[in-house]
């Protein structure tokens, strides 16, 4: 039996930022950029209070005017220069809340919105650790990637496996696309997945190359997720000292549970296992962080859009301090 | 693999006596006291015998006389007299069964008819534990109940956290209800709950004033059914000498696997893990009574009725002996 | 991570050899005998080139033309002479491929086609231990059988606890059904199942007299899929050198993940838990053999059939070295 856990890192009174991040340029589907309006309308920032939390919440309308003249693809990248753009705009805004004792709650959107999300922790926190819940790794680089869709890339240019002068040309003079976290670096050892089942060869190269610590279905199903949440912890957060940012693409979930996402994969967590990660986490007392992404209201019937909705506001609140008992 | 343990406190020939308890006044929706009738029709009792029991069967009609002729709320108490002379009568039958060396098994109807269950088997068992298989912790009290159903509280009577003379004013000369129970008592070290998933405020904090062993959904994902099931018996009963009542609310299945039940939750327990709670405890051979309560045959479609029904004869088939290999 | 295992007992350049078995002839049920046509079909020869393999494949009409002119009940077993002959033929195909450092994939059909894939692969293999993965033990002998359907005894045959003469009367001069089988033996020490949740009285008395590791959806839960594959394994090949055989029957998952087969069991392998136990079987490099059997594409409608040809394919995948990481 659980009672609340002493935050290690939020000052008082708790306060959560709401960061909406109706943004869908890092992927092909229209609709991702609805997902944090649903939410919000489903009555999180009320629940989330009724949690014990303060809540800010400046918007839907954040980032929305950003916007690239022209965005070509650069090599196979789509909409490098607009992602870059909001990318950056949303580390100003997450890492501002962060550095008021306020933890940034960000509801995207695609999954490219991370490099925003962590590198704002990063900015208040130099050594977090994240804790990357999906079914995918997210870690091609410009040079693996098949699409060219940006939501794939996050972690490997929060990691430095890829950096900006490595894109190819620009106009003349143009300022180069991510340049602004070329001085941004995760450490590829306070990296751990949870929920990995849709790996494309190039990033299980990587994932090996560099040793991150991925724990896919295959093993949540031979160690339970109980033992699996421990041992993700562990690696990147040895003795349990240091912040944790958790970003939770709801595709982690199996389909039957999430539906309304752009790219469900078979075999993905429960809804009690995705819960579980989220209470375990927050029992430890270190998160400052939370993404949660890729809610897509536009796809699949009105009944699963309402599920996935519901299910992400539930995960958000697991994360926060809901508990069972 | 498993062959049929000793039962240690049940007499032979093993005799199962089903209490049919066709009562629906600890809450407020109709139809679950049909519950008893569908059960029973599905077959049971030869289910039962195919597994090598005597099986006494008094019919459908226990209980159904007994009325109150004005039963005004007390407090918010709904429904307090009848619930009384109910529980009140199922626990002299009950005891009447286990005294003779049968196992009682009672169908319920609604929770609060364990009130009467569990007394009976401690007029018996004095030392009985209880294992509370349920989404509901069933410990409000008259004080911090919302809803005013009993349903909800029969373990704060049966733990004595609540007696008779604190539900509030009756008329002149009346006894007040639930005077039978004043001198029932099942100490709260000796309740340990599996399943909880839906926890009233008030509820959280008696279980942690009282250190009531409750495993709910995220330690059941935490440690494995398994694992649960063993730290549930040792923390009610060390030494596993002790007779164990098995109260199971079909509620805390998952809603997918048993919908038609009056207050469903998600996040439940799956068909497998129901089944081994009860495979397991049978194997403890300590199981001195059943309860299988709030199977409501009114609530969702025939072909869910028909799925819960059939979920309820084999969950007590299990909790009685039956086993896959 | 796993990176491919070094295969024990393959030769390289690794090659699987299909062997497609259309036959319904060890059950009651048409249709069973479209399974191969479905999973090739589905393009499952590409797949297994695109692990790495070599992919012989020798067409859906090995086996058609084996016929039985008359083939009445030998007591109560059905079809024996056409039971017998054909899986005589299979294990000789098995065997061949199996003596060449190939792995013989067979896909039926019923599972008494087991009788010719293992007889195959104790051929080349004396000391193969077999991981039967299964809702039903298959080890009737014609003494026990109520249903005289040949696929639920393939095991008391290969394990020699039934032979040729104890079949009873045949014409004079006829050989014998099934005598090709009596100098096959399996020890019952080095089988092991996985998933049994449907186990006939008569076949629980087999597998406790006979000792067989036995692991039911009850030690699933109990234990987790992990650790009951470890469990397994060891159980059946102490050190770990031995070739292991496997013999997957789908209707081991639970109905809603394979639902077009003949003898649906509830409460069944998940989706994650089926593919685990081939992952994890490949990770041994100890594999020789695999069975995938009783797909039923002529059961259900088109979306189950699909969707169980589709985890068909996925689970010899999952056998056959496809890994999430
Ligand atoms: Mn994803
Ligand atoms: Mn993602
Ligand atoms: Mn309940
Ligand atoms: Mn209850
Ligand atoms: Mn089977
Ligand atoms: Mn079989």
């Amino acid at each position: 039996m659980s009672s609340s856990p002493t935050l290690k890192f939020i000052s008082e009174p708790r306060t959560i930022a709401i960061v909406g991040c109706p943004f869908s340029g890092g992927q092909g589907r229209l609709g991702v950029d609805e997902g944090p309006i649903h939410m919000v309308n489903a009555g999180l920032v009320q629940q989330l209070k009724g949690l014990g939390w303060e809540v800010e919440f400046d918007g839907h309308h954040q980032f929305e005017d950003i916007s690239a003249q022209s965005d070509p693809p650069i090599g196979k990248l789509k909409n490098p220069r607009l992602v870059s753009k909001v990318t950056e705009a949303v580390a100003t805004v997450v890492g501002g809340h962060a550095k008021k004792g306020h933890l940034p709650l960000t509801i995207g959107g695609d999954h490219s919105l991370a490099m925003g999300t962590v590198a704002g922790t990063l900015s208040k926190y130099p050594d977090a650790c994240v804790i990357w819940v999906d079914a995918h790794a997210d870690i091609n680089t410009p040079e693996t990637t098949e699409s060219g869709n940006i939501h794939g890339m996050p972690v490997a240019f929060l990691a430095s496996l890829t950096n900006s002068s490595s894109l190819g040309a620009t106009a003349v003079g143009e300022t180069q696309p991510f340049a602004w976290l070329d001085n941004v670096h995760l450490p590829p050892s306070r990296i751990a997945y949870i929920g990995l089942r849709d790996v494309d060869a190039g990033e299980k190269a990587i994932l090996r190359e560099h040793n991150i610590a991925a724990y896919s279905m295959h093993e949540v199903d031979r160690y339970g997720i109980g033992k699996v949440v421990e041992m993700a912890i562990d690696r990147v957060n040895p003795g349990r000292r240091a912040p944790i940012h958790l970003s939770f693409d709801v595709d982690a979930l199996d389909p039957t549970v999430a539906p309304s996402t752009g790219t469900p994969v078979r075999g993905g967590l429960t809804f009690r296992e995705g819960h579980y990660i989220c209470e375990r986490l927050f029992e430890t007392g270190l998160v400052v962080a939370v993404d949660l992404m890729e809610v897509n209201p536009s796809l699949e019937d009105e009944e699963s859009v309402q599920q996935t909705v519901a299910v992400g506001c539930s995960l958000v609140r697991a994360a926060l301090g809901e508990t069972l008992l």
